[in-house]
């Protein structure tokens, strides 16, 4: 695959009530061109990713606004998989410049949810799910709940444990200036907060925010300063049942599985090659579930791993979420797939910053839709 | 290009208050897979075209929820252009084959409309449109009058020739059991009608509609009968502005010029080549100006050519919407794009049955997203 990433910006991820979605789309847009060094109209399509605009703003159609937007009149369009809404539409765009149609294309993540009851915003998430799940009533910490006590139940994964991955990714959220929660936690205050879903706790889950990110990827322009030139080496889409009731395991992601094998393949890389991810962690176990489904440990041993620090910024081997993740990042569900991107091009260009992994040479994103009905696996290199 | 239509069917489209979006799904890919004479397992990959399911039924993701009926974890993808869903979902599965990932893809487009009250159905809608139009309290019918109206004063379209397509596509739909509508009316009908937003009159208008439609697309599979080869020659898409007022024009849709202009040159024909078109006739005044937008009038020549029944089955020349059109056929609006193709194959296979246009080789399907922010432009050929 002869796919470069040509430039990437995210917007600050938080609770933006002066901004409108539009707003936050034109800033990730705008950032993202000048991070890139084109012109706007070097831009042949646009892909963008979101999952709620249509229920929480009463605005569909997204493609031709972000065209809009950019003075553009090129094909535009909208990618929807709840949140793997951001990491799909990318995967499309990849499609569409190895279909040959295009050679620049700009792929867009955006979500803006804080403008309405957080009631709303709950129900509205759980158009992610089936529909046995909604009209049972569970809520995705529920959901997620059931996973955590079937893997606490086969593998003795524990509640600190989870909590590890909370203080981790708030740790590294605390040296991103883009995060909506950028301030270190303790594992007694997530143990102590609020039960939302038991095993789950107020601090085991991401929040809800608003944010966009973009990136320009490209199959001919030049990207001026090598050092920069970053390469899409695999980009792989998986799924599975809506409902957690037909799976057969709740311990795993088979969509993650399958669409991280197949990225591996494509990449010619093994999961010890990977130096740095951002991983679908919506709630603490989802971190912890996609360390195994991804082959970076075996079944049972990221727990215990997570809470030695062997992920944290500064161990050796992969580091995750440096981000902060959607858990103190936050999770705009939109852009949380394209932010991933972001995220892991500037830590292959070496613009990490404070929380720069050393070294760093192959990145993967993985980002999930629902409960794992969808599932993205991206790889990158520099 | 070398795509066929493996396999195509759509559900009736009406209300269907016994069937939910999943019944309406399952039948008309169920009836596509038997139409293809293949078994589920060929299929590599799914494109759904949808606009409301998020708002008016609380599901989001139908990708999984498609894969999932038909027993497959296939990469299935969700696309939301508005009214444009469906055949942009044909754009891109087209492009997914374009670039080697896959080379068989089902397309479906669904829509459920009616177990909502149409105050809610009409809001939902006008997520299609721009904030101002939203927030002006504008309606679809209302900017489509608009268009009409300019397009009265300025060529000097009648009330007459708006409702002569109404007329015809009526009498068409006579002839398709497909259809939400399918008995014929007459012109003073349509003129004695109530005013929904003058000069558009309730006949004018599309009504709101329950369905699903698919087709099998492949660049491998062989068809078994060398008659029933129809060949994808050219899908093209094009975007404008989401309001009407940043347009240029009031009577042209710039996308469909675009998107027309482009498929014309990929397919390698002319406007008169085309025996059997499917335009997007939300209103009546849309498929006028579809018709001269697409280059088969001049403009202002429309309207008097439809009012002499130029493009009724039985003359000679390009004959639109033998399914009946939005119009009459119904419009559940993520479907349309999909039916479009649907019936165009049928039509090139020789299978339109009473609707039947004699000899026809050349088809094209044209699918508008909003007031033409998006428009899609498809040409096949037996």
């Amino acid at each position: 695959m002869n796919i470069q990433i040509l430039g990437a910006a995210t917007t600050k991820f938080g609770e933006h009530w002066h901004k409108s979605l539009r707003d936050l789309i034109r800033e990730a847009c705008l950032e993202t061109v000048k991070d890139a060094g084109i012109k706007n109209d070097k831009i042949e399509a646009v892909y963008i990713g979101n999952m709620l605009s249509g229920i929480l703003s009463g605005q569909e159609q997204l493609g031709p606004m972000v065209a809009e937007e950019l003075g553009l009149r090129v094909p535009a369009i909208r990618i929807e998989a709840a949140c793997a809404s951001g990491g799909l539409a990318m995967h499309e765009a990849i499609s569409s410049i190895e279909s040959g149609k295009y050679e620049t294309v700009l792929v867009v993540g955006a979500e803006k949810m804080t403008d309405r009851p957080q009631e709303m915003v709950a129900m509205a998430l759980m158009a992610a799910g089936s529909d046995a799940e909604r009209q049972s009533g569970a809520t995705f910490p529920a959901l997620y709940a059931l996973m955590a006590r079937a893997h606490m139940e086969k593998y003795g994964t524990t509640e600190k444990q989870l909590a590890a991955v909370a203080v981790k990714n708030h740790y590294h959220a605390s040296l991103n200036g883009k995060a909506h929660y950028p301030f270190p936690i303790k594992s007694e205050q997530v143990l102590a907060s609020s039960k939302i879903a038991d095993p789950l706790k107020l601090l085991d889950c991401s929040g809800i925010s608003d944010g966009a990110s973009a990136v320009i990827i490209t199959s001919k322009l030049k990207i001026k300063n090598e050092k920069l030139k970053i390469r899409i080496i695999a980009c792989e889409v998986a799924t599975d049942t809506l409902g957690l009731a037909q799976r057969e395991s709740l311990t795993q992601l088979k969509a993650t599985k399958i669409a991280g094998q197949k990225a591996y393949q494509r990449a010619g890389v093994r999961p010890k090659d990977i130096d740095v991810a951002e991983l679908h962690d919506c709630f603490t176990i989802a971190e912890i579930i996609a360390l195994e489904d991804l082959g970076f440990y075996q079944k049972g041993e990221a727990g215990p791993q997570v809470l030695k620090g062997a992920t944290k910024l500064g161990a050796k081997g992969l580091i995750t979420n440096t981000s902060g993740g959607l858990k103190a990042c936050g999770h705009p569900v939109g852009a949380t797939g394209v932010k991933q991107i972001v995220e892991i091009t500037k830590q292959l260009r070496g613009e990490g910053e404070k929380k720069q992994v050393e070294g760093a040479k192959v990145g993967l994103c993985h980002n999930v839709g629902g409960t794992g009905a969808t599932a993205v696996v991206t790889i990158l290199t520099n």
